[in-house]
């Protein structure tokens, strides 16, 4: 899994059906000193992420193994959200 | 997913008898303000998609996930048409 | 899926049993003009593609849903035979 | 599958409830003398690896073939901690 | 598929139960002409490649379809081992 901070949300009317009703944010990877780096996800939020908040993000088939996510075409779905990081070797 | 803008289609009369029929765009990718990358995907469209559209991309297995690409070699699908992004943190 | 140019093939007589019989090829990633990048892949051959051609090719476990690679310790086909792109966006 | 010098956890109460229970530590990835990269990965431990440890990770659907991890939304798992790398090829 | 040249074996007595008895290559990816790339993998060799010699490496899901690796947590595994590469277009 990846880190990230959630930084929106992506609005599209037109769809695949079976992605309709799924919130689709926009999450910003982040280092592990959570600074954003330049790439980013549309991921599923199957947690109830908020905007700003520090998320893990399951990529590839995985990301269909929620209940929310399954037989869907989803390859990344935000499934927890990160109290902190506890980082003891540098 | 990915955020891309379709820029054109591929031709290819000799291909896997499972491709036959499938619409196939060429996504490049694009930063959160829209400006393209340098990137590119060649997906299957499933939304019905034009040319200079902003689009949502499925990776992986995931891609064989709607109705129209399933257990077919599709890497990647279009599986919405983006209205528009809203991006609160920066 | 990608764009690639077929640049050559692989010998290996000691391999997987379920590859023996299948045609491996170095493909050489391309640009949207065709242009030769330096990544490349060896790619399973399932439409008679030749050295010289342009091609489509489908990767991970899409690269499994031709009848030829069905099964098999195979993630990368070449899926399609390039006629032409048609890009209309820059 | 790749190695990866154990640094931390993370710390996740809101989480799909599938990951309940499992142990996610921050891997960063490492070059063959162990040195750091400047990349990592939040992976499901199920060999009890202690931070500080060398370990093996395995990524994308092949992480949910370890009793811990199948039918989870996880995309990496460590799979092994290593005694050492016996390198004969520079 | 990728080329890569083996370089050596890793060793880990701490695993998951499922590789105990597989052989974990170290393999550094190669460009076409075999000069090694900075980047490595892990690889169950499903072959008999020993160190030194230049291989076929499948990756993700299909690194499962060997006899040897169905079923378990393996992503990258050796499944053919190169005699030589035809070049043609260059």
């Amino acid at each position: 899994m990846i880190l990230g901070k959630v930084v929106g949300t992506v609005w599209a009317t037109r769809k695949d059906e079976k992605l309709v009703g799924l919130k689709l944010m926009i999450v910003r990877h982040v280092e592990l000193d959570y600074k954003l780096k330049n790439t980013y996800v549309v991921a599923v939020d199957s947690v109830g992420a908020g905007v700003g908040e520090i998320v893990l993000v399951t990529s590839g088939s995985s990301a269909r193994q929620s209940a929310l996510t399954e037989g869907k075409p989803v390859d990344a779905v935000i499934s927890g959200i990160i109290d902190k990081l506890d980082i003891s070797v540098k």
